[in-house]
């Protein structure tokens, strides 16, 4: 990790145009493609160095030994993957995808060379497109960067060390880890916000304009692009159904409960409980420790510290500084 | 309607005190009582004429002819209806109760001789008790003024009044309109809220660190007073059944085909059309329209204003001015 090495952005919609823009905000050398003629021609307009042409952009990539980071729709993974395997086979791979299992296993399959360590920042927008994007959106984040038992460290210090520039936290879980919590923690909101807005909608124009606060809130992220909700959603199926099955459990119980006794005790004091722990995880005080990247149960380490809730907060040559 | 009516809130909470703050700021002369020694002694620090003598409140409203707005929990009801019959049993009577058939109810059984008119303003805050109150609560706020086939439209235009000199837009549904539709909209997402919490913080401090926007923005009312969303969802009991059912047939059918098909396209596009509704019916541009409150069929053209979505907003001495 002497030399800082060069950021090749693949995607440059909101999340793909906000790590380029970080990356050069870093003062990091950085280059994009995309397929959207829109998105290119804007960031070219400021003068960022981006192109239609995936394969160039690539080439240039392996020449210099750069990160890639793919940033497009798990829908469109596959086209990608293997334009790297063309392209910058053996480069240094990650992506900022959603769910993180079908995104390893496809990269596995499609660029098997590729030195890959899985990402994604949970930070997001209302809206899309390279005109969304901005250099502050992971300040504050937490991103996640994938550890698993085979994971080259020093590689992963790389992968962390650019989310790390951008503003992010890093927390080290493993894909299999990450998927059952975001299916819990996003991909279930997103599911619940589409039926409340459904069930909402079915009371005419009456119910909504009685909508306030709770309603609003509830359904905020229904209004998101279709199409990018089912590729998160869908894509992460099985931890999904673990999480849509729980919640299918409680809200019968609530509905059991309601219709026989009239109380909704169970469900409310649950659902308050898990507010106040979800508050208390957000100001928690944290205190500092160190984890030895070079010591024989670091992976161990890191995956421990991101399921107590902690974060890396800086990364160096032979080392991770965390919070817990 | 040519006096300005005095006016006695019972209940010196967000909502009893926001609307003590809101009648004050119209010129009216208020007074307030409450069994909250911490609210009375907040309020009467600050100059305004409250007490803990509930009878001395509500004797001074009979003698006075002042409306009476009842802002206690439901489950404070029917003592304080008690002392109103005792009191001022005659006294034009209001409330802000979130629920109105059980209300309706119990002042026919317990209040039987007060002219009642029943309220519901869509307002709240994440805060309780005096001090989050503030006159500016109701500021472009929706006020349901429940109208019934047999409902005196003076009496009606004279609460509804209130709730416009407060700053609010009326809906003159009916209580069992407002109890659908609020079931939908606002007791419908507290339970949502509280199951997402659950299922959450289930997934320990990892998912709760990875939690971000949507499960912030869906969980948010799970951290409300857990004894005022009991009060207020089990006091709704029939109406929430049915929104409650389907909800859970939806989120049934997207396990359904998430299981077989690994599709959510119902689902999800769905919410996404409720959430464009939603949407659209805030932005809405309104026309105006003019009530003729003497009219036969008064009653009949303000119910059919509320249930196509729209709002009264000005009353005068023989009309409603409406916009929809």
């Amino acid at each position: 990790m002497a030399r800082v090495r060069n950021v090749c952005v693949v995607g440059l919609g909101l999340i793909g145009g906000s790590v380029l823009r970080a990356a050069c905000r870093a003062g990091r050398t950085a280059w994009g493609a995309a397929a959207s003629t829109e998105d290119v021609a804007a960031a070219a307009a400021e003068g960022f160095e981006v192109g239609e042409d995936l394969g160039a952009a690539l080439r240039k990539a392996a020449e210099r030994d750069a990160l890639v980071v793919l940033a497009v729709p798990l829908t469109a993974l596959d086209g990608v993957l293997a334009a790297v395997r063309e392209h910058a086979p053996r480069c240094l791979l990650t992506d900022v995808i959603s769910v993180k299992r079908p995104v390893v296993d496809r990269v596995a399959e499609l660029a098997p060379q590729a030195r890959y360590v899985a990402g994604h920042p949970m930070a997001g927008a209302a809206r899309s497109g390279w005109h969304a994007a901005h250099a502050g959106l992971f300040d504050g984040a937490v991103w996640v960067v994938c550890v698993e038992r085979h994971t080259n460290l020093e590689l992963w210090a790389e992968v962390a060390g650019l989310a790390l520039e951008a503003g992010a936290e890093v927390v080290p879980a493993s894909a299999t880890e990450h998927d059952a919590a975001v299916a819990r923690v996003s991909h279930l909101p997103h599911l619940l916000a589409a039926v409340l807005a459904t069930v909402g909608a079915k009371g005419g124009p009456l119910a909504l304009a009685l909508g306030a606060g709770s309603f609003t809130d509830g359904t905020r992220v229904a209004a998101s692009r279709p199409e990018l909700t089912r590729a998160m959603t869908e894509g992460n199926r099985e931890a999904l159904l673990t999480a849509l099955d729980e919640a299918l459990g409680l809200l019968g119980a609530a509905r059991g409960a309601l219709a026989s006794t009239g109380s909704l005790r169970a469900t409310i004091e649950a659902g308050h409980e898990g507010a106040m722990a979800f508050s208390a995880a957000r100001s928690a005080e944290r205190a500092g420790l160190r984890i030895d990247l070079t010591a024989p149960d670091a992976v161990t380490a890191l995956q421990g510290l991101a399921q107590q809730g902690g974060r890396i907060t800086a990364v160096d040559g032979t080392g991770a500084t965390g919070s817990l």
